[in-house]
């Protein structure tokens, strides 16, 4: 259901022509926004410095095609705006065949597929197109025409703060900057505008952050900005891309792959599938590039379905609805919501009073002794038995073998008979 | 021959009918201080409260059974104490047979055993028969007496404390409140009997501190008189449970897996057979589950020959003495003076000067040189290079792929000979 | 090529007679010094005490032969020098054949082998045959003469320091006192020459301590005057020991086996061989012994080809250019020369801003995205990932699954790029 929802959600904003800037991005926010009226657009200048960085300038595009010497258009941005060079200068420009060659982009070994291709930060203009559509080309005069701009605009991202108990935060990025692909781009805000409803449906122990943002370069200008904030408020964080597709569950570990994000990441997704699949950081190519750079180092991983670069369709025209379903969509949903209850199950506690308390006159615990007890008693004397001060719920339950939802539902009894008290994280 | 005295006395207190309280359990200490004449039996009154527990009133039985409408004794005390629920009120009553099967226990897969059943915090009657006495039970109108009483009157635990140069102690703990049962009751009290005995025949380095006590009450109580007493001094600790049996050898770790006492039998059951088994703190079901509790956290491992709940004959009339065997105690009994003996030649040197010593001029090398030295040359050697005053004998041990004893033997050669210094552990 | 030159000086030094002692180690350290104009020979004088040893009187022979009664020489020195017991006395005597038995020392499982023995501190004469001419020996009245001495003389050993731009030290450490054999003993002084020449090549950021020494007596003597300044100064260390055979290539780690010496020997010698033995520090035998004992306790591990001990021909007349080969030393000079540069090459680097760098506008990306990026980039990108100022680059080549020479390359772009700087050892 949650994932016919979604789906509708993400063929909605597929047509819309992203990149790194430009009226796409402004108008895939409005269409977040509808789900979460309390998201901020923020508008950052082109030529602000970040770090190492510039904010490029703004493009605008309006018309892309090439066309044949009978006038015949073969090649049109109208039709699916992969045709055009990310960021592709303006041209009106006659040319031979041997000419055109210059400036297309296919895929011989993927015939059928338009692949995605861009050039932010370096002058040129290009048409991508399928390796079928080039081979039909002819010896023949070529007009090449992209109505494209460049200028000193603005590159905007957004971003939505749910206020929680503890100023402690969970830090959720996706990015927005792709044109139409489906589980490459369209998948990661579209579950993550739903896990914003979902956050907001109740309260949280935590405050959330979820930015929607530009790849590298928004999350690069967002990191320039709060920097020391996120360094000393994220408890945990959750890079999302790739959240659609209904092959498998992986996660992209951290730099040293020892954080609370790689502990929790690492206990759900063989909840989720026996075969999920733990990258390494040298696997990494999304923002956690950015998340996990040495100074910066926040305790983040990148949750996928099926990660970026794993696919045959990846930033091709074939990843679109067929790659992309409702399921698919679902179980992203399901394993990063999944993932923020486990941060806020994951509490530590400590036992009240020495020795075992006698669960028997608590109704908790077999009167007629001898035989084997349930299974249920065991949980709750196991969880009893680690609440000592330092191991939190999730170690619990890597050691019981457990889940984190059992342990916390026992650990919630036991608190609730005053055997146990929580132990509070420091704030 | 030391397993055969111990089964001659296993076999004097079988028939005795223990419980939490009550008469046999003194009358089981009388025995075991005819072999340990300095053992101090204590008494705790009904209703003492310890931690989250009240010491329950005393449990006395004189007589017990179920007669047939001929008058016919059918079910009867006096043949295996096993045939009254532990515990029972008083009762004198005629019912069918209808309503006498709610008060029956007897095991549909285990038809020729009695089951042993206590109901020690709630008042209940019942009887336990084999499940074949059960299957030829015929309607009629039966009577089922029991004459007990439970009233205000106190627990007993005992305990024997053999002093050693050092004020450091050597924790040993069984239990003596289950009725004729060989393996999980009486190979306990009756190993640990001999163990005391042992001890006692030579000075020894540190203080042993051994008690016989009720499980779970008792020992709860016993930590609640002497917990920071016992956190302060118990350098190793070990409870005794089923080691009368001979067909392996397992231990319980831990909580954390990592104390001395794991290590020391993580080290020596190897030795004593290659399939002895390690179970897990999960998996424990005696006293370790308050030794080992959070807030108590003894360095305490549980030692068995077969664990309880591993074999069989567990908490039935069949756990007697086709289980437990002279072999199966004395094994019982090496595999704890073994442990022990590892405490004890536990220390720590570091070499007295840097560099190899001239053991050729000491006879303790071969004066020509070129071939290959001998083992005993190499332990010598061996030792020697890991005496740095941090790796303890059982750690070097490990590293060597010795047994603590050839290492220690090593230690004391090279001791001897003025090569290396004891590192005093701070008591 | 340099396999070739060291094995002719390999040649040149393999017939001198060198013992602990005496003008056969003179005469080695007068071909060293050849190539090694800097070298500094020391003599200590015999009865000078060292830690729990005393230096030995300086052992001199000139002449020793069986003779059988027709006067015909059956075993003679001149042939070659291992027909003696090291450090035999003088004698001068006719014997039975049963007599002279006790003085025979052969190998019967090599009977083609003359064995390598030595009585260094017991007085004992004796003689080293084949088995086959000991088998040969008939009944008859036979002279044996050993022409020697042992008088008060001195301990010759050899040293040669290149300072580098800091004090830390590389220790290298080879030994000089075996006869006639060729991989223990002339290849490790033979490659460590070389060493010493190509360490003067260049200019090297780690002082070089280099030690050419007697086993045993000559490493405790060097370390009972060195000892504070060692353990303060030497960075990594390499004892060097049968370097001249091409069957494989091991090491001997050190006593915990956690020293930089094994984080580089265990990442260059996997490079040079995947069949690389890694061999425990209880395998060792030659001067990690000392280097590795409890007080002394350097960084440092032994390098070999195959480990003294581990080849057939080992400590006989069969350990000889048969065994050593051209090739053989040229991998034991690269060994070397490779662990050296790795200890020069392992840097320390910290990122100079948060987030990754912009690499294309630096020419190190391509501008073109939406493809994959080139290996070399992927590497600048991983290296940048972990130079975080705490990670050296040998744990991030082990990483990255790179050899440290590969990231040592991307990090000297990187910081010619002036994106990290490095991280000064404190000296």
């Amino acid at each position: 259901m949650i994932g016919q929802e979604i789906l509708d959600f993400a063929k909605a904003i597929f047509p819309i022509n992203r990149s790194l800037t430009g009226e796409g991005v402004r108008e895939t926010f409005r269409h977040i926004k509808e789900h979460l009226p309390g998201l901020t657009v923020h508008a950052v200048p082109s030529g602000t410095e970040a770090f190492d960085w510039v904010v490029p300038n703004e493009w605008e595009i309006t018309e892309a095609y090439i066309e044949d010497s009978s006038g015949k258009r073969l090649v049109d941005f109208a039709n699916n705006n992969l045709h055009v060079v990310g960021y592709s200068t303006a041209v009106d420009v006659a040319l031979s065949l041997d000419e055109l060659q210059e400036h297309l982009h296919s895929l011989p070994d993927k015939p059928e597929a338009i692949p995605y291709v861009t050039s932010y930060y370096s002058d040129r203009w290009g048409f991508c197109l399928t390796h079928l559509q080039r081979m039909a080309l002819v010896p023949d005069t070529y007009r090449a025409v992209i109505r494209s701009r460049k200028f000193q605009g603005v590159m905007n991202y957004a971003e939505l703060i749910i206020p929680g108990e503890s100023s402690k935060e969970v830090f959720l990025s996706t990015y927005i900057c792709h044109p139409s692909m489906a589980n490459n781009e369209v998948s990661g805000p579209s579950v993550l505008t739903f896990i914003g409803k979902w956050l907001q449906s109740a309260p949280r122990h935590f405050t959330y952050r979820l930015v929607f943002l530009p790849e590298t370069i928004g999350a690069i200008y967002y990191l320039s900005q709060h920097l020391e904030h996120l360094r000393q408020h994220v408890h945990v964080g959750f890079n999302i891309s790739c959240v659609g597709d209904d092959r498998n569950y992986s996660f992209v570990s951290s730099r040293k792959g020892q954080t609370l994000a790689d502990r929790i990441a690492g206990h759900i997704l063989p909840i989720l599938s026996p075969s999920f699949v733990r990258h390494s950081f040298l696997e990494r190519a999304s923002d956690e590039r950015q998340y996990g750079s040495p100074l910066v180092d926040l305790p983040l991983v990148s949750l996928s379905r099926t990660k970026y670069g794993c696919y045959d369709e990846y930033h091709t025209s074939l990843d679109n609805f067929d790659v992309v379903t409702s399921t698919g969509l679902e179980g992203g949903f399901n394993m990063i919501t999944s993932c923020i209850q486990a941060a806020e199950s994951n509490r530590t506690y400590v036992a009240r009073f020495p020795c075992e308390p006698q669960l028997g006159k608590r109704g908790l615990y077999p009167t007629l002794g001898g035989g084997k007890v349930a299974a249920s008693v065991d949980v709750l004397l196991n969880v009893l038995a680690y609440c000592d001060g330092e191991t939190d719920l999730l170690t619990l339950a890597e050691i019981c073998g457990l889940s984190i939802f059992e342990v916390a539902d026992a650990a919630k009894t036991l608190e609730e008979h005053g055997l146990i008290s929580e132990i509070r994280l420091s704030s």
